[in-house]
């Protein structure tokens, strides 16, 4: 079973959620998934200092960045067959709305990187499970928008803490045709029809050790989810 | 209880190695600790394409990419009195060798960053518990060259499939004053006359899994040790 692991950079602002990167590595592992990091080879929108939220006149790959957190062991989206791949694993951050979309600066509006684009599509239609954490759903919204299938995705709960608005991006997501369901970080929304799982982790005010609940029971989902499809094969 | 955990920046080969980082932070959260991070406000030594190897010509200062890790929630260690840490937890990474000592480049011989060097010492006389992981021995190590303490630190086994010179790193502490031991992944070694515990994590060839034994090993005893020390106060 061979896994993919999409990477946005590194750093909650501008890249991947590092938290969220590194358990779902070992929540795969622990679970005995053979795991690829992908990123695409692109720019990142912008850098930011993550103890100011300003931003920082640099440079950065997200492909290259990305590569701290897979210490080096990683591919560039381009070069993956999504024949390779059983299932997606794709952590959040605000690389997700940055770099893989344009939702952190024009909401559902905002465009998704093409070959990534394709690459969940292919993904669903081959019903190849898929989990999303935190931002990464408006991803899988994005690349489904305009086709018949309807996914159904979390981004959170509207009810509890969250440093984000949740009801807004929620309605973002059913606004490009997917279906939003309220879900806290320990738990999970499974869309059985389309083998997709998703969990809020950091849209809500949560622990470490809270995101990680969300995150084993995500991995666990997923894993089995392949399983599954790949004995129905 | 509150546990500062050090950071030297942000990926394996220049910074903080950060698996290592986020698993302290997951372990010390399920134990109930308070956590603060620390890093010192200087800029790395280099910037490293963690896909070539290769330098890239650029600034990075070693808080700011630690804040990466760190959520934002990061102080400077210039701004950390000592007296407010009931404990200090040390994630490896090249950084422990390249911004708090300079042993990637010198060996033994290589500085050691005057502030860091102070808050070992003091953590060290004060019987406050330090576990260290992977490179950051070295550190310790290096902080307490010259004194009359001689802490027992392990950097990985000599027998292991390593990546790196493990004889030649544990000889390099000897010759400065540590005792060294052969330890390997899954296991902690515990030097009980000056409550510090180390593991070699990525030092010896691991799966994130493997490393998270020790971590989790190593981040019980930093507890249960601070929470004696606390109570004979």
């Amino acid at each position: 079973m061979k896994i993919g692991v999409l990477l946005s950079g590194c750093g909650v602002y501008d890249g991947a959620e590092i938290h969220e990167s590194v358990l779902t590595l070992l929540a795969l592992d622990k679970l005995g998934a053979e795991v690829v990091c992908l990123a695409p080879d692109i720019d990142q929108h912008h850098v930011i200092n993550h103890i100011t939220g300003e931003e920082i006149s640099q440079k950065r790959n997200v492909l290259i960045e990305s590569a701290r957190i897979a210490r080096g062991n990683i591919k560039p989206l381009s070069e993956v067959d999504p024949k390779e791949l059983d299932a997606l694993a794709m952590p959040g951050g605000f690389g997700a709305a940055k770099n893989f979309t344009k939702w952190a600066f024009s909401g559902p509006e905002g465009n998704i990187l093409p070959e990534l684009k394709n690459l969940i599509v292919k993904m669903v239609e081959d019903h190849k499970p898929i989990a999303a954490l935190c931002m990464s759903p408006t991803v899988i919204a994005k690349a489904l928008e305009g086709s018949n299938i309807q996914a159904i995705l979390t981004v959170g709960s509207k009810e509890g803490p969250s440093p984000y608005e949740i009801g807004a991006i929620s309605s973002g997501m059913e606004s490009i045709g997917a279906k939003s369901k309220d879900c806290d970080t320990a738990n999970v929304i499974i869309d059985d029809a389309h083998n997709i799982i998703t969990t809020p982790c950091y849209m809500m005010e949560a622990s470490i050790s809270q995101i990680n609940e969300g995150i084993e029971k995500a991995m666990a989902k997923l894993v089995a989810l392949t399983n599954l499809h790949m004995h129905h094969e």
